[in-house]
């Protein structure tokens, strides 16, 4: 089986922007490439939010963009390797996800799981790592921010939540981004909703941002506010200035 | 400026070892390779801890050989780069150690200080972050362990503990060691002395075992216990055991 090369797995984008931000994007892309191709899926699943996070590669890069930092997102869905787990939970290469099963995934033996990890997991997160390293090495405080989507109907329930801001063990910059979304935007933000760490949502900021101290937020948009790249550019337009007020809150604090 | 290839800053010694515990041994060495040289220390300053923990490879080598796991080791000296410590500590890369000046880390520049976390500190905790995740894709639970000595006087101040069982996060295993050392032991053994997380000094345990919820702990064990190559080999068949009925103990409560 010939497995991919990082750049297959892996792209950043705006490397070279100089300000504190890093954006991360684990569920940008909803591509099946080979050696895995689709699973078994059909095209409609394969476009639903099972696959990856509908708008988040959008918003990330708006948000890259607008606040000068580097985003680094995944070029394979989540449902071959969600990146925003760790290679021994059950979803990292999930059998089922919602109401679908995922052919694919039904009977992986131990070779396929570690392939996958090597192929996909290790160079993503080298990546992220690489990236923040450079900066800290280099005398800055480089700032996490995860930014994904959910799904206004999940398992039958509706959520009223339109941005959950989440953090991993340090709340600092969630609890500013919150006060800062419900001042400035008419959206309803909820600290550690749809889910929080306790459901194992902040693997990559556990991975990168507790260990080395950095500040981090993972913000979860409801997708269907960013169905559009309209409404992405808006959000994108929305969410920036929300981040940096949440940090200058923080250093005059 | 050539930098050197990952093998020549991380060893790698019984990759194939198929039981949990997971050696990590990050001031192993006190080789000072080109193209960073001796940074102007003289020879006895070279041999002295202050470069790296003596006698702490031939221990770790010793335990991942009796409890049959791997052992990750550095092949450069804690004074080029610490390894158990973040690139934005000033200790990585330390201008003074103890009482001593280290003349070549006086004048580091920011792109000094990323060459040498890019050659040394990003392909060794990859080398750990891969040999962790190969054996959880694969259903294992490994187990992290540090391996450290420690100057008897440091400072002038005599220190009186011999072995040290320090934890970052999760205090089990170490708890679970400590009860081990001292029930099967002659040595004085006292948990997070002489120095704890709080001190920074468990960078690798927060990097690796932390975020994936593995049992760990980092052993301190003082250096003129185990200056000898027979000193050091009846440490380590001191305390396999120790380890093995730590973790015996953990399983059966």
């Amino acid at each position: 089986m010939l497995l991919p090369t990082p750049d297959t797995v892996v792209s950043v984008e705006n490397v070279d922007g100089c300000r504190p931000f890093v954006m991360v994007c684990e569920h940008a892309s909803n591509e099946f490439p080979a050696p895995w191709g689709d699973l078994g899926l059909s095209a409609e699943q394969r476009q639903a939010h099972i696959a990856w996070d509908p708008g988040a590669l959008s918003v990330a890069r708006g948000l890259a963009w607008r606040l000068d930092g580097p985003l680094i997102a995944a070029k394979v869905s989540r449902l071959i390797y969600d990146l925003n787990r760790p290679p021994h939970a059950p979803s990292a290469m999930a059998a089922r996800s919602e109401r679908h099963d995922i052919p694919g995934n039904a009977a992986l033996s131990p070779t396929d799981r570690l392939a996958r990890s090597n192929a996909i997991y290790l160079p993503f997160h080298a990546r992220v790592r690489a990236e923040l390293v450079r900066r800290l090495a280099q005398g800055q405080s480089p700032i996490l921010v995860t930014v994904h989507s959910f799904t206004p109907v999940y398992d039958g329930q509706p959520r009223s939540v339109e941005l959950g801001v989440i953090h991993d063990a340090a709340p600092d910059l969630a609890q500013a981004v919150l006060a800062e979304a419900k001042a400035q935007t008419i959206m309803t933000s909820r600290l550690n909703e749809p889910y929080s760490a306790a459901d194992g949502v902040t693997h990559t900021l556990a991975l990168h941002a507790t260990p080395l101290g950095l500040l981090n937020v993972m913000l979860e948009i409801r997708n269907d506010l960013i169905a559009t790249p309209e409404s992405q550019n808006e959000m994108a337009a929305e969410l920036a200035p929300v981040l940096m007020r949440a940090l200058n809150r923080l250093e005059g604090a």
